[in-house]
């Protein structure tokens, strides 16, 4: 059995603990949080301990799934206990993915253990379908759309406004350029041809909703360069009709091969209930090739580009080769 | 440079050919085949040389692709240069892989190369895909749908019967199973309820067209458990609409997570305008890794499932993460 332990208790921490429970070749030693364990309740019969027990590098663990935030936790959290366990993350800042890399890496190469870094499935699943895509059809082009779904960024800022009590934002990709993408007419889109933003807002009685709508909607970065759309809704239909996180996407790569100009398209999409669920799900699968790999002798940062499918399985190498290739 | 060699030149050789020739990091050392060299014409200025001169084992090449038929060729011939050099096949005769893998295993690790079976796409890029989603979602189910595609068997099946001249046959996947598992229907689906057959049939002059219609539908394995349309078209008719060799299909597959049954949907496509130079494409992504690999140390016979995904492309691991994660 994999001892698996879980560090942080959101909805990521929660993803991780179902998939875990579903898996039986592993096992959950206990999930770990900053918070007094007392006031923590999880949803398995799972022991909950401080952060403080994990801090002594004593605990009997072969991962550590690490489920924080990328802004602030992970670049902190991920290098320092890398130092003391196989680590895994979903670190997701795209632009500082080679520092935490290279931070992790030496963590990780000084204890003897491996550290991957960015999983789940932007970074993760979609990252693999871009250089499995690219690496195959080198004379093309990818496009990577998100949603419909929910974009917890973008919820956290409008609920930010004044004036608003809660909001959900989702990620809407525009049917249009899907459809010309996958006619392989290699377009190019600007932000605005490629996603609208669609978002419901809760606000306080008497609130200026002509100065909410146009503070959302000239936002920069999260708005400014989107159709923005606002919905004001109360709070029962806010809890009724939008209280999932639903998620998904598609990377479409389009190529072309030979001396005709053949032309291929490549789709990976995923439509999912849960995001964290689901992510959840990827980070417990990549936990067990990191426990193997590194029982293997292998240590260092990874990504998942580095971990060869077979390690994601609980079936043996002859199983896999006669019923799934 | 990675010298690659192909052994035999039918349509997948040529769909090798055009995708070394567009890899910067390959030199396409020869296209080695049974015939008379003299008599085979190639699209690019590549020496054609002779099997004989492959079966010294002195050939300067990094990775040897071997472009044969499953049923009799590549059982024979894969084995037989796995001792010699590192090779790469597209074996796809899916209940025979296990003992193609061990024979392949034996001469690869005898002579310190690597062999690396059942690549393409599927098998290959679509076993691949069913093996992450169940390693991810291990509640779950996959479904593959094949088309709107020409089969080669098929068509060749209907050019044996009597009175035929030339045929192409298209599988089609059946629009309405697609979109109940897209819907996360988990339906039960019989042969006939997930593709039809389309044949294009041109019969000699006089031909009986109901006997020739009648022997299709009824041909077992082949037609009887689908259902079939015949159409009888000119041979101009032929050449003209049906002389491509499109392929393409759908791995999908639905699975759950959690406690409060959230579904998921992962779905890869493809929508090829020539499966043999998608599949070429494919071979020589792979041809790319097992040089690599092997220059690293590893022998032995290897699947698409054993290969970490980093391998196959030409760009640089920092530049991967900083780019494609």
């Amino acid at each position: 059995m994999i001892k698996v332990g879980i560090l942080g208790y959101g909805n990521l921490g929660r993803g991780v603990e179902a998939a875990v429970t579903k898996s039986d070749d592993m096992e959950l030693l206990a999930i770990y949080t900053r918070r007094d364990p007392k006031t923590v309740t999880v949803k398995t019969n799972t022991t909950v301990k401080s952060t403080a027990d994990l801090d002594t590098g004593k605990e009997d663990i072969d991962v550590l799934v690490i489920c924080g935030g990328s802004a602030t936790d992970l670049p902190e959290m991920t290098p320092k206990y890398a130092k003391l366990y196989n680590v895994i993350d979903s670190f997701d800042t795209h632009a500082r993915i080679p520092e935490h890399y290279t931070n992790v890496d030496n963590a990780s190469k000084a204890a003897g253990k491996i550290g991957l870094i960015s999983c789940g499935w932007d970074p993760g699943m979609f990252s693999l379908n871009r250089l499995y895509a690219t690496s195959i059809l080198p004379d093309g082009q990818a496009y990577t759309f998100w949603g419909k779904g929910v974009s917890q960024g973008h919820s956290d800022a409008i609920r930010r406004i004044e004036g608003v009590v809660d909001a959900r934002q989702y990620t809407v990709p525009v049917e249009d350029a899907l459809r010309r993408v996958r006619n392989g007419e290699n377009p190019e889109l600007s932000t605005r041809e490629k996603h609208t933003r669609e978002c419901y807002v809760v606000v306080e009685e008497g609130a200026d909703k002509a100065r909410i709508e146009k503070e959302i909607k000239e936002m920069p970065n999260y708005f400014s360069d989107y159709d923005t759309t606002v919905n004001f809704i109360s709070e029962e239909e806010l809890k009724k009709n939008h209280s999932g996180l639903p998620h998904g996407g598609s990377v479409i790569y389009t190529g072309e091969t030979g001396f005709d100009g053949n032309k291929h398209v490549i789709e990976y999409s995923l439509n999912l209930d849960s995001n964290p669920e689901f992510t959840g799900a990827v980070l417990t699968a990549y936990a067990r090739a990191i426990d193997r790999l590194n029982k293997e002798g292998v240590t260092g940062a990874k990504t998942v580009f580095d971990i060869a499918p077979a390690y994601l399985s609980p079936v043996s190498a002859d199983e896999l080769r006669a019923h799934f290739l």
